[in-house]
């Protein structure tokens, strides 16, 4: 009974660390506002390259094919998608010290990138539709016009 | 015309990297591999430490409450929490040197991991439901129970 008791409490303060720790803490500088943004950009980047590479593995012949695992990385991909524009704008960087292959190019160009975006976030919606028709051959023919979004967006504004 | 045939070969070729590359280029190492699996994983908790972020400075009311937003973040984050033990049984990186906040017994108590990492699922969901509905008052008091999952597994698994 107390360690019932005692593993509630621990429960309770480890949530109130959690929303309590930026009311006790100094506001984050730019820069490491900056740092933060980047991480969380990049983060996202590898998260759609986690689930997208599956799916390539697939297409390729280095995955056994499954249309489960399929629909579900499409369905993240569609979902997670819309947060590429909405994190480089959250943060310009430019000015700041920070280890990145996102060009400064992008806050130059805002108005194409979003135009990429959008039109990379539509062919993900395309590709999660096939996905969730679940047969092979279409998902395989889907992936490369998806992709070309992907890289359409990349020889602009990624570091080569 | 001949812009835009060469827009159409780069946009293939873009694309033709990105599905090709794996065939041409030796396989990962063990250490690429564990290295990779790092920064994915870390990159995951990037992307929902930020969609959790905003919605605890709405319940701190350091953010404007927008119902939009807290419904999107946290359907992104039940979407999301799902990928924690996917990844992080992906790869065991104890035997190699990453920098990470992970901690070895994750991998010696994958049951207890799996457990608390199911009730983080569900309590996810839970949370989207109560988001969808929009309720300020009900969204902020179910982000402490939510928050409690999160750091119940913070609690064991995680340097602190």
């Amino acid at each position: 009974m107390i360690k019932r008791i005692m593993l509630g409490a621990v429960l309770l303060t480890s949530a109130g660390v959690l929303f309590t720790a930026n009311a006790q803490q100094p506001p984050p500088t730019p820069e490491e506002q900056a740092a933060t943004a980047t991480a969380t950009r990049q983060g996202l980047f590898k998260i759609l390259g986690y689930n997208m590479g599956a799916i390539g593995g697939m297409a390729r012949g280095t995955v056994p094919f499954d249309a489960a695992i399929a629909e579900r990385n499409a369905n993240r991909i569609a979902l997670l998608a819309p947060m590429i524009p909405e994190l480089l704008f959250a943060n310009d960087t430019r000015a700041f010290d920070v280890t990145t292959e996102a060009l400064p190019i992008i806050w130059d160009n805002k108005a194409e990138f979003e135009e990429k975006a959008a039109n990379l976030i539509a062919a993900a919606e395309t590709f999660a539709a096939v996905a969730r028709g679940g047969d092979q051959a279409a998902i395989t023919a889907a992936i490369r016009p998806f992709g070309a979004t992907c890289g359409n967006c990349h020889e602009t504004f990624r570091v080569d």
